[in-house]
């Protein structure tokens, strides 16, 4: 089949007068692109199918399309299933590519800007636990923009930055803990040093405090936000004098593990022990029981992010580098009123 | 910052010199290949950022990345993850890039595979639950390779595509509840027409027949690889008289639903009743109990659909256009020998 330009233009040619439109329709319609009526659309596509049309290969002259880099650090969680829904969701609406990768074993470096740049990647969205100052200038220096989903460190204020809001999710989960008569709630925390963690035990400490309650140390137990830490938290919670009647887990796959805990020391959840997580990943619906928790909206955290993006790349500036995402308490059927509690 | 060819000539030149070594040299640097001794790449890419190196522009002659594209039909599932993980890991270790897409909400069509073309993509990985021969059609229009992985239906034995051992997974999952003791097995079935719940369905035949056993119509019921199908399904045959001492969910999903099916009716698993799914996403260790069930090689798949599609791209025929890679009994903790079995 013809793949030589003036060969293409014939055939363009031939389509439009056939179809009785313009030549500029015609490729609106080889380009992909949107604004060409449906009817119109497949009468076009129908005689291009029977003229044998090939789109132009390497040689041609036709604009690439805009592509931006959506890269994770690690691609375990179902979060980012949702985030990168949403993110390509909002580059298909605006007919930009996603070319999608995972960090390489080497730190994120100066190499990897640079081959960025050669590649003519026009901006990266960044789903990372962490990036440091010196990482975050190599990709400056090579004037490639950068929003980041909720790292656990933000090398500084300048960085953008779309997030959840963590403490406000900590305080609704406890709040909810709380107005169901739990006076005794344990937490199970994330791994050290990770924000938003700290932001979501701020939120129940929080919580605690508007309730005229103290917060107990004793009450703390780390779980690194897997399933075998939230595990093994709640097992030391539940297994110590003056047990918890309620687990704050501060993710899902705590809670998960939290639930596993009950069931083998044989508690019933929620009768026994409530238990609520953070996240709402889909395997939240999917628990025995199924999971009350506080909603983070990955999918527009993704959509929010590349539209982000997109501005800037456009050249606009951001006014707030970094946004927050309202979360949303989901009550499920973990959590209930404790046994000893008389309303 | 200088994006003339000739200027970013100059500077190779420069940082060479300066780097003490060959031109050749700082370009692998500069276009990320990983060739290049790592105490050289650093002392390199000092220099480039100290030269104030910038990648050329669109105008530039350097050749684009290779470009494939792995597009979903949905992208609700975290299996897709794991595919993706695979997918990426394999085209990185090649160095091409994947564009990632979600099918638009018109059916796959001519205009998309056109637009496909236009963008020099070099091939496809469809992750779809159906594709039909006229959208096949468009695609080998284009001279567009593609590799399907798993689909609910094959246009033809000519498409190439990459799944997993469901009948012999079929076989192992109740071959593995008749060596506990179980003799009535209640079977839960996916969307009515999917190739893959219809292969499991029939392994469950055959494990039986093999035990000598009949098939019992009424310990089948439909529940649409759906957590709420699962629940359904398995409340109506624990319900049903002569209730089953186990069930062989054929998907996780329902599975699930199974479990909290169990936990709602006041039943024990694995004491009261046996529960084991298909599929082991991520979600299978964290269930209540820990859920028994047979592992798809998702990553794998992924990764054997991205290398296959870039033999076909290199133009290789493949000698079996359809591969399945194995199936694996995961026993965890839902499964177990029924009361009444005396072994």
């Amino acid at each position: 089949m013809a793949r030589d330009p003036s060969a293409q233009r014939a055939t363009l040619s031939a389509v439009a007068r056939e179809a009785g439109v313009s030549v500029p329709t015609v490729s609106k319609v080889v380009n992909g692109r949107t604004d060409v009526a449906p009817e119109t659309r497949a009468r076009i596509e129908t005689l291009l199918v029977r003229h044998g049309y090939v789109a132009r290969g390497a040689g041609g002259a036709q604009p690439a399309a805009r592509t931006v880099d959506l890269v994770f650090d690690a691609m375990h969680t179902p979060n980012n299933v949702e985030m990168l829904r949403g993110a390509l969701e909002a580059a298909a609406s605006e007919d930009v590519d996603v070319v999608v990768g995972i960090v390489p074993d080497d730190p994120l470096g100066a190499s990897w800007a640079r081959r960025m740049a050669a590649a003519h990647r026009e901006g990266m969205i960044l789903v990372t636990s962490s990036i440091n100052s010196q990482q975050w200038r190599h990709f400056a220096e090579q004037h490639i923009p950068i929003v980041t989903i909720d790292p656990v460190n933000l090398p500084g204020p300048d960085v953008p930055s779309v997030g959840a809001t963590n403490f406000n999710g900590g305080m609704a989960a406890t709040g909810h803990l709380l107005e169901l008569g739990h006076r005794r709630i344990g937490f199970v925390e994330g791994p050290p040093g990770a924000m938003m963690s700290l932001a979501r035990l701020h939120g129940h400490h929080a919580a605690l405090s508007r309730a005229g309650l103290a917060s107990d140390p004793g009450l703390i137990a780390p779980g690194g936000f897997s399933f075998d830490g939230g595990f093994a938290a709640a097992t030391r919670l539940l297994e110590s004098p003056g047990r918890p009647t309620a687990l704050f887990a501060s993710n899902d796959s705590q809670a998960f593990g939290a639930l596993e805990a009950a069931r083998t020391l044989g508690l019933r959840v929620p009768q026994d022990v409530s238990v609520i997580g953070f996240d709402d990943t889909p395997a939240a619906r999917w628990s025995a029981p199924p999971l009350t928790t506080v909603r983070q909206p990955f999918a527009e955290m993704g959509r929010v992010a590349m539209r982000r993006l997109l501005r800037l790349v456009a050249g606009e500036e951001l006014t707030s580098p970094r946004v927050e995402l309202a979360t949303d308490l989901v009550v499920r059927k973990s959590t209930a009123a404790p046994k000893t509690f008389e309303a």
